[in-house]
């Protein structure tokens, strides 16, 4: 057991999983390249059996992170397996995450499968994953409601097959800290070969214990893995927050007594990125990330913080990269610092023609708005950002009027990859209009899901107006983003971002939480 | 010690005292009476002393509420006490709760007294409360990091003085729920009196373990009061979850073995109107409330919950009030239907005329809104929600329009009280130029922290957007909520709402955290 505890960051495997949150490969490889400035142990970039677009995400993201581990998904079978290595080819350090129920109920009714069966299942799975891979996680899923009997006999039979991290999920957020703990605990002291793998936590947040959880299995397990995501990014009430739990073994490391990578000065940027490109708003009074998570409003408070600043605070803004001033760029910057920032922040662009095309919309917005943000920056490149190869759904033009009293009234001009579409509406607000004029000629049939609006920085009113919109379809459902200082235009470039995205098919198959 | 946990809410005290989250008499006064309805055992209805606002909406909650016992806190000195005890005077039950700081560094740095002099203040003050009132709670703020033997002496000497509740708080939110529950079991063993009292908890989530500490001091500690807050608001990380500590100890009561007084239908209702009310939003992926607790997106997942609900879902989503058909009421419903639903959500008018005005607005809404929703009436209630006798911005006018390539224009009429102002603007886009307008007359001066924009009801575009507006000014920061089909509209109307409540003065001390 060492006094190193790894985290293994799945905001783009089980994080993508909620409902909504499907990230482009573009906005994977830069929340990947975060994530390794963030100096993440484990990213988990994918479940590459799911759909041809996950094994083109996971072999992008291997080919370009160097610091990480990268590793992908995989259900207990050879064809699974063998797509996992394949797409893990080009990664300095890889890993296969092999899965499969052992819980009673997910055996019976998921499955359908006998103990046995599964048993089995997961040996010659370990046996074929370690035969392409020397890094081979086993995760038995709903592990925390499985009996730890058979559960005991299937870890031990897979450790000896060659798996080096052995992960036991609470899958559907069930557990508390002190039951978890114990669990693990009793898992590690009857596995006779216990001490050859890594064990390793997962756990969701149904209950709001995850993190406490996933600590629990650390602290009383000896539990050495955290299985993680950006702004707790998950399925249902989402995973275990990766920045409460770094921040917990840091500012309480008197207790815990582990070792942390983490820069946890990367932390605030990392989650605007995820909240940026899933459109997941985080809310003002979440842990180290929040809005107000460093804010005092009280008088007596307020008065204490000056008197002495750690009579409120245990942990420092700056300290996980909160900081007051992140102005980069105005009107007078030039393309050169421009591209640096650009660089700076993570973005690469395939080309100089993209790098003129994003520069020409920063001079435009710089006419507009005479601070230029990191996250104007990112919004202004993730406009684009959706693979190029699909049709993409392009705003040209957009005019609209309302009155108190009066319809209000739209007429917008869009693209579909090479076709032009005008179009004109009433609504019952200016953006119910321009919606309403693009659904005129698209008739995409998609129901919305939600809408929202967020000033991309705050301070002014002449902040951009960031829209997300989800559309959903056929069990689909899609996020599109879009921003602009007029936010009737951001909602339009939202809406066609999303009927993109809807555009783009995809079958994927998705896994386990 | 009892079987019964008893569910103390201060989110009008402790989660009013957030950034952004006050609220005026008629919103507290609402949240209240759902707070009832959610069968909440204490409502904490704020801090008499700190000003006249809070002294009259503490009476107010006094003189409406009967089923839970309505709380003022008070810091241990008789001028507090007794503003408290005056402010509950209606109550049917009432409860004072004094606080002071025991913690070395709070009592040094902040309150700048020796531990004698902090000892005995507290003794005395706990018998000045009981002789004002038969409950009385005891709160030992930065309790968890205060030397143990000072506390158990403090903790002592409050209950001989007939102290019936004592809270050790975790006030910044430092804990781990092993230590905290060692920590309250330690002082109820040294405390030879303790079973005299409830033992109390209250913990901040800026670990993002608020909900596990408090249940840690549950059962390892022994406590039987969790303070606690709907959507965990409050200051910084916010406080304990109400919704979370409720579910946890319903979910898993093979563990706990508590039984919990709580309505859990009104869970949801409560955590929408909460939200509405301060504009502080919840995100997707919170546990309980949030829009994805109890979504399925991936393949499997489905298969999965299709196959048996509970191979993912460990609760049920009608359980906690999430219900599919929200739908009341539409274009046909008549002035008592409307009348009737008010009543069903809470809403009390003061006069026919206030009923009629609102009707009007009703009929004015469902012209351009075929379905109303329960959030639709709150939301046209609060527009009119600031108290009356302020001096009241109100929106008469509105026109604007906006051309990609063209400056975006607004017109706008509006009035101060009896005052009429016309004025226009131009603006980076629709929603600048309306609120540029609205200041070149105002010259409030105002920051904008703030500016969210959400569908008030999803599944179609003729939603109303809800828009929440968050200004400054010398260290007050208030928010506005507007309600309008047309966002620009629903913006200009959030915009005067926060100048009337920044034109309210209020020189509020606040409290403990």
């Amino acid at each position: 057991m060492t006094d190193k505890l790894i985290i293994f960051d799945t905001t783009l495997r089980d994080g993508e999983q909620s409902p909504g949150a499907s990230m482009t490969r573009d906005e994977k490889l830069r929340i990947a390249r975060q994530l390794e400035r963030l100096r993440v142990d484990v990213i988990e970039a994918g479940f590459a059996a799911s759909s041809n677009g996950d094994f083109e995400c996971i072999k992008a993201i291997a080919s370009h992170i160097k610091d990480s581990v990268v590793c992908s998904l995989a259900r207990a079978n050879d064809r699974d397996i063998s797509r996992a290595a394949e797409a893990l080819a080009p990664a300095a350090r890889a890993r296969i995450h092999i899965f499969i129920a052992t819980s009673p109920l997910h055996m019976e009714k998921k499955l359908r499968m006998t103990p046995e069966q599964v048993f089995e299942q997961a040996r010659v799975a370990a046996r074929f994953a370690r035969n392409l891979c020397a890094d081979v996680e086993f995760s038995a899923e709903d592990g925390y409601r499985s009996d730890p009997d058979f559960l005991c006999r299937v870890v031990e039979a897979v450790i000896a097959e060659g798996a080096t991290t052995i992960n036991i999920p609470d899958t559907v957020g069930y557990a508390i800290p002190d039951l978890y703990g114990s669990f693990i605990r009793q898992l590690r002291e009857r596995v006779p070969t216990s001490d050859k793998a890594i064990w390793s936590v997962h756990c969701h947040n149904d209950l709001g214990m995850a993190v406490a959880n996933s600590l629990a299995g650390v602290m009383q397990g000896g539990a050495r893995q955290v299985e993680c995501t950006i702004n707790g990014l998950g399925e249902r009430a989402g995973n275990c927050s990766l920045e409460e739990v770094v921040m917990a073994v840091r500012t309480r490391r008197d207790y815990f007594g582990l070792e942390v990578g983490i820069d946890t000065t990367q932390i605030v940027p990392a989650s605007r990125m995820v909240s940026q490109t899933t459109g997941f708003v985080v809310q003002p009074n979440k842990a180290v990330v929040g809005a107000n998570a460093f804010a005092h409003a009280s008088g007596i408070h307020q008065d204490g913080v000056l008197k002495a600043r750690d009579t409120y605070e245990i942990m420092r803004a700056e300290d996980v990269g909160w900081s007051a001033n992140r102005i980069v760029l105005g009107k007078l910057s030039g393309r050169n610092a421009f591209k640096q920032r650009l660089q700076e922040l993570g973005i690469e662009m395939q080309s100089e023609a993209d790098v003129n095309a994003a520069f020409t919309r920063f001079k435009d917005l710089a006419d507009r708005k005479s601070e230029i943000f990191d996250e104007d920056i990112l919004a202004l490149v993730n406009d684009e950002s959706v693979t190029p190869d699909q049709e993409h759904y392009r705003l040209l033009a957009m005019a609209q009027a309302s009155e108190m009293g009066e319809r209000p009234h739209a007429r917008v001009t869009f693209a579909i990859g090479e076709r032009e579409f005008h179009a004109q509406s009433e609504g019952n607000g200016p953006v119910d209009a321009v919606l309403q004029a693009i659904e005129s000629q698209v008739r995409s049939g998609a129901e919305m899901l939600l809408y929202s609006v967020n000033a991309i920085t705050s301070g002014s009113t002449e902040s951009q107006g960031e829209v997300t919109v989800r559309l959903q379809r056929g069990g689909r459902v899609v996020n599109g983003v879009g921003a602009d200082p007029d936010i009737v235009v951001a909602s339009a470039k939202a809406y066609l971002s999303a009927l993109t995205k809807l555009h783009a098919h995809s079958d994927r198959v998705a896994a386990q939480g």
